[in-house]
């Protein structure tokens, strides 16, 4: 089934709330989420700002233990302008450094849905006009978290939330942890595009359009985010600092290989060794993520 | 000129140590490396295990405050098998996951120079024949460091040194700031191949044969290890832990990006927070390393 | 007012729940605590384990921006043995080291209550019978967190939480900053003794009669818990790693120092500088903690 | 024997130098160390700055794989002021609070022999005259490093070197691993008294009159420094961030624990989970330092 869903509230924080809808595992949702400000479609603040949520959403038949399967089918911005911090934050610079950040208003940026890309309009700098590719993404979005938690949505964790990692564009599939019966899904945040750790603090911030589908592994459970692509498979740790984070993301991988690909830890040791990839999720929040990626073409055939 | 060098001996650090040979700004060099543990192309053990350095290279005119330039023309594995690690580190994988990381002889790995990849060979695992592209690299190369220390093989600086960056293959050029007279350039460390964070501790480990082009920029200062490809301009931040690392990189690319390509400090900050990638080299060291990126695409005009 | 609580339900998470018992700001309370495991003064198991917490207490009077004062007058055990985990925590030996950290029961200890020291009883080692001083505090305890998050009772914040420090003994004052209406105070986790850092993830975990002192603080805010006992003042940071723990307690005593003892960036700088003193709360948590003390000794007079 | 050693040149690095002095195991040595920036006990810049070190000194008989022995036997300020820095680093303040540090001059101390204080008598501030006790130690002092690396003076490591521990203190005995033949022992960076961490990046910096006693412990194979004094044992750990420097340190006690003092595995663990304590050393260098300290009370006795 395809359920469409017009938000009328928004939350902060990733909780045990009172679902918003429910649906089938396999049913498909449409929904819009605001900006990381509160910002809806036509530019109004709807909600207060701090990535609010659309959600949650219950999925029939999850139950603690199970996983969790998010596709992101679509994910398009749903007006024409997003905005941006235009200075990097102080902790991905050198403390000797800081003091060298200059002080500057918000970024502006055009989305031409025509061509794909994103036209910085303000401020005015010697950058001048600089255009990149939209590469629209989710930087926030997750299940309720373990033991009741309701956990704000500047950071992450198990359950997800603010991953900012520019990997979860439309066409991945994310798996999730479920904690709550319902596994209770949220979305938000969503960014025209960003740069690796969201240095700055934001992404291209703007509201969206997304489509996702959502269903149950039954008796499946995982400890951290999971997805995959066309090409790689993938893990998330969401732990400060990064060494943390890349901790949770390689263990879960070596978990992954063993639990379902067959794999004896031998095995599972010595592909990771010479093919695991990296990638940088958020270095902003209180959690910061990494990515442990390895190509499918170097693994062998799931079992399950 | 392009000097072919044979070496009789080797270092297992980085210091301030009497040149094997005395280059002019833009000479060519071929020479050999041994493998992490001291193997030449013969397989036979000539030097004691610990990244031994072929060198150092006296680069003329270079001096204390300029860059020394160091095109990576070929690097090219010169025997038929390569060696590895086959578990990962303990400082890798989550502390409470360490003693479930097995206990493996050495791998080796057979190098296809005709097809360009590298086959698992032993031990055997549930991996079976696993078989890789070849992307031959050098992991710790580099220049004598600041005030005279003479710095061990294992780690990373300024100067350079193990930071086992899977982007230092041939086509690269990496800047160094010099800190002795003649720069001191030292290279060995050759890999086959390697995942990134090299997490096993050892890439496909392997003697290599490389030539490479040392010029010097005179008077141009740089803080950190710098680089470009055909598509990427980068920095290297080497330090402890990753989220150092990162902020090495990061104000390096500040600096770089306000110093060579006329941007004021705002133009910079735009550019890096939404067009910035970062990669993984070692997180194995006492010193990791971390690359902050940026694509050429977007990057207007150098002036320096 | 004294207030006399005994409590029949606890909770593993610091959030917004309905409070067990209303006080008056200058109300005197006395309560128990369950240990860490859900047991009782009697060694019955009457809630689940995670250090489940009494409360909680509502301070009429307590608005979000306000100081919570916790005056801890009485902490005792109640019962005659403690319980504690054997072996350090992997996270806190080299990674390398871990697989020789032996597999070990629980350990139980003998509370006299005449001399004031614990003694173990089990499990047999080498060590044989080790005596120690009594030194009761509270592990976890803290208020609901802001925008009404729920966090579990394994971490820490700035909201307290899951501190494990040393110091949080009888005749310290406490001071939280409030986030929720009635400040909403709970407490739980007696240690009858602990080593610093909690390494391995216990103190003597056991049974209290605990007795505070509650007031409030108006217009009075803070950034993370403050304390102060007959001979310093100090402030507490939580968050990991421990740098970052170090970086927020020593910005929340320049802030305290500027606030309220009447003094010039400089002065606070020039003070800290030379007379700074840092223990090492929790090393356990998810969130570590550190704690940035200065002597009253070297203090001006406090203005506010 | 005891010597008289008047220095004439001074070292940046701990290296395999040429040793200034050879004395025999159990010799005692008086000679005099110059301030951080290269001050004499004449107020006369004699040598560069950066923690110049008296030395090196060849301790007859040490080997690699033994332990050279120093006893601190008096440490005093031989001249009337001392100086120090007067703002908090950037490093140990939250990133976002650093534009907040002022800028200000060098603080200048005066040193009072006969009450044993030192005072603060510029830059003037709110903190007024500002008296505390004299607490002389020495920063920076070790052996030279492993593998033939000469590491300059800012940093530290196994060797010891810029540790600035509160604890190095006259009557406390210090014991370094021996990396060269004759240990090769340096000293230097003496402080009047210092805050934990030394967080302004200097403590109040002095030339000083040293005495030691230096011995060696053949075949007595230690990783890190270690140390007693007349309440404690305690083991350094030198690295970044403070985590592994408490890995490193607790690592170390535990070996130590089971080789000198005849306990199980699970005999060390038992005791230090309960009685360990931690002191901040240095937070300011590359790498950073933390104490593993254990309560004499509470050992056993030692065996070897």
């Amino acid at each position: 089934m395809h359920h469409q869903f017009v938000p009328t509230q928004y939350y902060r924080a990733l909780g045990p709330y009172e679902p918003v809808l429910r649906l089938k595992s396999g049913d498909t949702l449409t929904t819009t989420t605001v900006d990381a400000a509160g910002g809806d479609e036509h530019g109004v603040t709807v909600t207060p700002r701090g990535n609010p949520q659309t959600g949650p959403f219950h999925v029939e038949g999850a139950e603690p233990g199970d996983t969790l399967v998010v596709r992101l089918d679509q994910i398009r911005p749903n007006r024409p302008t997003g905005w941006a911090r235009s200075v990097v934050a102080p902790n991905v610079v050198d403390p000797t450094y800081v003091k060298q950040l200059p002080e500057t208003p918000l970024a502006e940026w055009a989305i031409n849905h025509d061509d794909g890309t994103a036209t910085l309009i303000a401020p005015t700098s010697t950058i001048g006009r600089l255009t990149i590719p939209l590469e629209p993404m989710l930087g926030c979005f997750g299940v309720a978290p373990f033991r009741q938690q309701a956990i704000f949505t500047a950071t992450s964790g198990e359950h997800g939330g603010n991953m900012d990692y520019r990997g979860f564009v439309a066409g991945t599939t994310v798996y999730f942890p479920v904690f709550e019966p319902g596994a209770l899904f949220f979305l938000g945040d969503g960014h025209a595009a960003q740069g690796d750790g969201e240095i700055a603090g934001t992404g291209i911030e703007i509201s969206m359009s997304v489509t996702v589908t959502l269903s149950v592994l039954k008796t499946k459970t995982i400890g951290w985010p999971r997805g995959e692509n066309q090409d790689f498979i993938f893990t998330v740790g969401n732990a400060r600092p990064l060494d943390q984070c890349l901790q949770h993301a390689t263990t879960e991988m070596l978990r992954w290989l063993e639990q379902d690909y067959g794999l004896d830890a031998v095995g599972a040791n010595l592909l990771l060794s010479q093919c695991v990839r990296y990638d940088l999720g958020n270095m902003f929040d209180p959690a910061y993520t990494m990515v442990c990626k390895l190509p499918k073409s170097v693994l062998p055939a799931r079992k399950h």
